[in-house]
């Protein structure tokens, strides 16, 4: 297990900014917690009658309560899932799945980088997702 | 330590599949991190002056943006302690101690198991919970 | 890699408690995440235009359902940064930079203290905020 702690740069795209980090750290099975703020977010709701992500747009400064997610492999490479809690001015939460456009304010973020079998998402029917093999 | 990262099946209930998870492995002593989805939950809150848990339904489809607690011993049996944020498809947030009932779509939860003596749960008279000794 | 899983007390200051506990321990580089109860919440937000932390009070009694957070060191002591939603009894979320005043009802950590070199803080310019260093 190796363990990876760093802050993440002012203004960079939160996903791909983490998915370019585990390319190029060779993790490809991993555990994801962060916290920081962010300039603007784009978040999604999976519909789970239609298998439809429907996108938000956070047009505001929020704190970044909590980020957690993992890492695997998708189309042969390293594939980020991060879902964010954020807060507004009043304290007020909203969150989903993070997407691309989540503009990085401050980012201090902690990777967990696992030992093991690849751990590989594939079309999964029932859910519309791109899921792990189930154990 | 050990780790799992793993997939849980669609429609289990995410307490008990849990709980039965840490009895299958053995695990005793450990933290857990987990987001996906549910198609429906059970939440806690619980009153301090009462020391009585309060359930809510939440009979939405909702995101897990945070999933966090931990596993240990409790009358003798891993006992899974955990908190949830979820998210409805507008983002609002809602959340609290989770209980059976929580029904899965998808989950993809994180186990750290521990290493060192047991941590095991005892009546604590002043809140009214089960909680480990102080160290 | 050393971990600790542990109950902080009722009524002590969760950031305060949490530091002293980290500089008990010689830990100034690691992950935290917690849950459990608070008698009362002094939550920050952080103005990214003005580079000020406007406080908050929460008066009530919640739940944490997530603290997530890291130590390093700052002015060559622990320093904890802590994140945390919480919520009110009709589930509803709240949630900001954890500041001292956050009086604990029950609390349960967990501490990933890191090796590697010293994580230290350091003014920002264009945050205006106390950073690591870029990787």
């Amino acid at each position: 297990m190796r363990h990876l702690l760093l802050r993440l740069p002012k203004a960079a795209d939160l996903v791909p900014a983490l998915t370019d980090l585990c390319a190029r750290e060779n993790i490809t099975r991993g555990i994801i917690s962060l916290i920081g703020a962010l300039e603007c977010a784009e978040i999604g709701y999976y519909h789970q009658d239609t298998h439809e992500y429907a996108g938000m747009t956070v047009n505001e400064h929020v704190e970044i309560l909590s980020g957690q997610g993992n890492v695997s492999l998708k189309d042969g490479k390293p594939f980020v899932h991060l879902h964010l809690v954020l807060s507004r001015s009043d304290g007020s939460c909203i969150g989903g799945h993070a997407t691309a456009g989540c503009r990085i304010f401050a980012c201090e973020a902690a990777i967990l980088a696992l030992e093991g079998p690849a751990l590989v998402r594939e079309p999964d029917e029932a859910t519309g997702l791109a899921l792990w093999p189930l154990a």
